[in-house]
């Protein structure tokens, strides 16, 4: 290509996460050849988002207000605070319709390879809420990968450490399952764990 | 979510091709946690190429000017026009360094189940495009696929009833490959077409 516009749109969309150079270009192409509406919809979108979402100042969510609706929920239990990963997390958990507690969304996880340490992730700022003594227990609800598991452990120390009941959501074998095909570190912690 | 500005961006990049509700939603977080910098360019970057991007006049591609570069190259063979689907099918022919001739490129490929005719891939302006006497061989680049063949076969047909000689790209055994692993098909065209 040598066309300055197009080659600019293509590699702006290469910085989207998952977005290689051959996708950026059927994306270019798409948006150009069928659906320039849907392009200026984009462009509009991203710079409202841009000015409109910022994090709220309780839960570290994004919002377009100070302090994001959940939190100013009155009929939640602000006596709960799960700790979750993401906003999309915290929308899983809230599908489920079984937590009526309070969220604080971390925007993260401990990576010390790609070098994001507890600062990057609001530790302080987690660090800030609990400090008010509203809270009784922590429920540390990141993904049970490595780095979450990381971000779990840092975490529930530090809880610990101010007096708080710390918990983790339970491991064990998935709804549906047949046990058989189950991961064995799965079954080990369902073993452990029974009751 | 219930914010505004953040449900919109997540609903237009839905409408890029193959990112989904999951996708969508990875992207907008990352853009807004780690890269707000770069939602800012993609949004003028999608502004300025749907304000200067257009169709060249000669070959139908994308391009700034009323008639793009290659079309204006006076050390290429007019006499040589070949027929592609896309931009990106262009550039890979032109990656291989050994086509010198002009282009058109179709914008698309029939489709009657999307109800894409041969109206949609402007096949009328190919024909004025030949229309001069200024082609003497029509190269038909489409893909190997069941929809490329089928628009090779109907811009064939309008070319020879305008007395145009047409060729399409040699179908055979790729470069590398083992015999064994090449499907049927490859290889009975490749049998028949011997040379």
């Amino acid at each position: 290509m040598a066309e300055p516009s197009l080659d600019a749109l293509i590699e702006a969309l290469r910085r989207l996460p998952g977005v290689g150079v051959k996708s950026a270009q059927r994306m270019a192409f798409h948006l150009l050849q069928h659906d320039r509406e849907g392009a200026q919809r984009l462009a509009a979108s991203l710079q409202g988002a841009v000015k409109n979402i910022r994090h709220c100042e309780r839960c570290h969510t994004f919002t377009e207000s100070p302090v994001c609706s959940t939190c100013l929920d009155a009929t939640r239990d602000s006596r709960l605070l799960c700790v979750v990963e993401s906003p999309a997390d915290q929308a899983a958990l809230e599908r489920t319709g079984s937590y009526r507690g309070l969220y604080f969304v971390l925007m993260g996880k401990l990576s010390p390879l790609d070098g994001v340490g507890a600062r990057d992730i609001g530790l302080g700022q987690l660090l800030q809420r609990v400090g008010d003594g509203s809270v009784d227990e922590v429920i540390v609800a990141t993904n049970f990968t490595a780095e979450g598991e990381a971000t779990a452990h840092v975490i529930s120390e530090a809880m610990k450490s101010r007096g708080l009941k710390v918990t983790r959501l339970a491991r064990g074998v998935p709804i549906g399952s047949e046990l058989e095909y189950v991961d064995l570190g799965t079954i080990a912690h369902a073993l452990s764990d029974r009751r």
